[in-house]
């Protein structure tokens, strides 16, 4: 294994990512405990998800606002469900100063300046936003209210891996008001179809769309829709969520308004959101032993050239053929961007090394570029997910290019979706379905029969670990839309559900 | 005063400001005391704000990135003046969950979850950054290191006013770390520069750059440099600041790195950052007692269209018309962009109460679209800040507004500058100076001498309200870069420096 190499995904696949990870330049650390540090490689990335989803909410007529950081205690304790979902796991602000210890060690919260009442560092916005929204909302002329939120909110979680699961992490938080269940109940399926569309066009990765069961919803929600994405070793990822929250909150914090009709109601809501995990399941959907694999949407580099030679007249010969090739694809464009290309002049490193680190990091494809393959007028282009060497000649690098960028984004995709499907399977019987889930290694998604009970589902994921990933909203197979028995209880079930283990 | 209306400027400036964020849907007070809600309308601003100085930053060289909201309390207590600056008004996490209270009344933080070091919500983040530097930072190959990131900051505020002053802000910081002490400098220079850049072309707001005197100087800076705006009450507004960190921060966590020569040397640094003041600095600098008025470049809404009448069959064809021209307009591009467009089809609304309605709001300008109109194949168009109506036939609207619209940024430009040069002054008697500054009123920028002490800042300070708002880089007229005597002391002065009441 080089330095730049990383633990082979079949050793031990967790590893692999961790190391990735941090090797990639995409994430580090930080010294406080779950939260990371998202490198500028990494924020990269962020950033072009972005610009994605802003363009895909705005174009859906939404708007972005801010609303604040704070939770005052008591408005957490307002929606029952809620509270009990996020109490648990909170970070608690109470004190507004720090003064010197009077025994010289240093800084202590000075009780002088103790909050008369706590506040919570928004674990999500709903409460503070339905207080809000109460005080701009009386008539119906004054709904809907298409709002979404750039922000990072806290949520304590004990065990931590990056981008997947940390205690501060970035997101966006949709929060909708409406005037019927229906119009809620379109947004929310509207949202869920938005975030479907930026899962498998940009970030190249299949996803199931689904309910989750009562077990599963958002606390506080009257139900929820999930995107859920397979990686690599067979396991579920939840990537993103949309939630009707029927007429909870707004009862929670009393937003009513005035109806066409002149009767005073209850306001709809629904609230929905995406977050840098989104980063985490990428990696783990396309990446292999040599390094990242981004799909181009998303690849914070596109094209990486590497010109060649020792000698320097040598190689400011292919500097300077280098830097014009850079010139033209950056004027061209792929997916109506701008073609995002770094040329690699360090001077101390072999092109191996170099082929290698940019494989680490991600880049789509590499022009290799040696004195030779200007005498012959051609390039060497190499793409990042393996195959033939094409040499190209330079007056069509920037056609081959921009064709050969969205044909690697097809292609990831078409690998992921073929090994999504070649890792989902149907079980019938209990002794089948235990097993799979008793080894070592994840099944991938089981699609299965569940009596659509609380306590049957939380029995099958104490004995197997498996979680019912989502009800699908159709069937992944038209047969599994047909009655069956559970597959624990041998109860009547009206649909079959996927089973997974999950991150 | 009508229902749109706010308070004339001329009656009660703070009240003016106050209810103007709040009518045009800028800003809104939250439940939890100095944090503000910013409203889609004011957070379009801001983006396109975020989106002027993100471009301005990449092309300078600099990535973004992300670092932890949390700040351990003994990375504060490392740098001695940093902790002095900042210990004083910050919000402590002191516990990480939350419980039932045992009396039944709702939640109590968790006495079990007590965390075993304090975790500060960050003020800024050179603590938190500088520990992770410190990781990546070995050689000078490492350097330099050209990071920004987009956060949220909070400090406990005790006095706030939207957008001004608020306890959370957001805010951009840059962080870079340097091999030599004029790499650093030079780094500083040009980050005030793109800032006042900024100001001037896209805001409109002129700015003085010039350097902090030591009292009002960054906590924990070898040196601070600053623009400085000033607004239609004669306050000054400090809208931007870079500072050069010497080797500060990499003394207190270590940072150091092998040179080209083999030495092991501490790091010098730069921090700057711009924040939300700067909506509430643009709203201060050009709006009326109208409402909002808005330079193009960040307007909102730049185009509102008022199609008329009342009759539906005529309805139909302003609204045609007006959704005609709105696709014009947005298909042609001012300053890169596209134009923002908006077209008023509320049919409860007279037009009137909409032209009032859009000038509140900023509009830049606006076209009236009505039946007679249409018949003369023209519309009116009104600009924001006044002047004559025009009569423009329909076929010339969008190179009209294409123009009208950079001629409305200059103008505002303009406008200010002239404003700023008759509100500055130079004082050279104590008595004179005391004068101007025991008026209820702000007197502008005051140019005088001062001997350079911060005893006799301080006393000035004490005496008058007026603070040093900076030493300009370069005199604002000839005569001030000579020698000359302390107003309040008598004793030699270098040069002369600038003071204002300030927000």
């Amino acid at each position: 294994m080089s330095e730049l190499g990383v633990t082979p995904r079949s050793k031990n696949y967790s590893d692999w990512y961790n190391e990735l990870v941090v090797k990639a330049d995409l994430a580090d650390h930080s010294a406080v405990r779950g939260c990371m540090v998202i490198k500028p490689h990494g924020y990269a990335i962020w950033e072009l998800m972005q610009r994605g989803l802003d363009d895909m909410f705005k174009a859906t007529g939404h708007v972005n606002a801010y609303f604040p950081l704070f939770v005052p205690k008591s408005f957490l304790e307002r929606e029952a469900e809620h509270v009990e979902g996020f109490a648990k796991e909170c970070a608690v602000v109470t004190h507004h100063r720090l003064k010197a210890n009077p025994d010289g060690s240093g800084l202590i919260p000075d009780p002088e300046a103790k909050l008369e009442e706590e506040l919570i560092i928004r674990p999500t916005s709903e409460t503070v936003i339905w207080n809000t929204y109460t005080k701009w909302i009386q008539s119906y002329r004054d709904l809907p209210i298409l709002i979404n939120q750039w922000a990072n909110v806290v949520r304590w979680e004990m065990r931590t891996r990056l981008f997947l699961r940390t205690a501060e992490f970035l997101w966006q938080e949709g929060h909708t008001a409406h005037a019927t269940y229906d119009e809620a109940e379109a947004e929310a399926m509207q949202m869920l179809e938005v975030y479907r569309t930026f899962a498998e066009d940009f970030m190249a990765v299949p996803v199931l769309t689904g309910l989750k069961s009562e077990g599963e919803k958002f606390a506080g929600a009257d139900h929820t829709y999930c995107i859920e994405a397979l990686v690599q070793d067979k396991r579920a990822i939840q990537a993103g969520t949309s939630h009707h929250l029927g007429q909870n909150f707004a009862k929670a914090f009393g937003t009513q308004f005035t109806s066409a009709e002149g009767k005073l109601e209850y306001v709809y809501a629904t609230s929905w959101g995406v977050s840098t995990r989104l980063v985490g399941t990428m990696i783990m959907a396309h990446s292999d032993d040599k390094g990242l694999v981004a799909p181009p949407r998303l690849a914070p580099v596109q094209v990486a050239i590497v010109p060649m030679g020792k000698d320097p007249e040598v190689r400011a010969r292919t500097y300077e053929a280098a830097d014009k090739i850079a010139a033209e694809l950056r004027a061209a464009r792929v997916y109506d961007t701008p073609i995002r290309v770094k040329v690699d002049k360090r001077e101390k490193e072999s092109p191996g090394f170099k082929y290698n680190d940019w494989e680490l990091h991600g880049a789509c494809l590499r022009i290799e570029l040696g004195p030779r393959d200007l005498d012959a007028g051609t390039a060497v282009v190499a793409m990042r997910d393996g195959g033939e060497k094409a040499f190209v000649p330079l007056g069509e690098l920037v056609s081959h290019i921009t064709a050969a960028l969205p044909a690697l984004q097809d292609r990831l995709y078409q690998k992921a979706l073929e090994f999504r499907e070649a890792s989902t399977q149907r079980v019938d019987t209990w002794a089948e379905f235990e097993a799979l889930f008793k080894a070592d290694e994840a099944p991938g998604f089981v699609v299965a029969h569940w009596d659509g009970t609380e306590e049957t589902e939380e029995k099958i994921t104490e004995l197997t670990k498996a979680t019912i990933r989502c009800i699908p909203l159709k069937p992944l197979q038209p047969s599994d839309a047909e009655p069956g028995a559970c597959i624990l209880t041998g109860k009547p079930s009206q649909q079959r559900v996927v089973f997974a283990k999950a991150y």
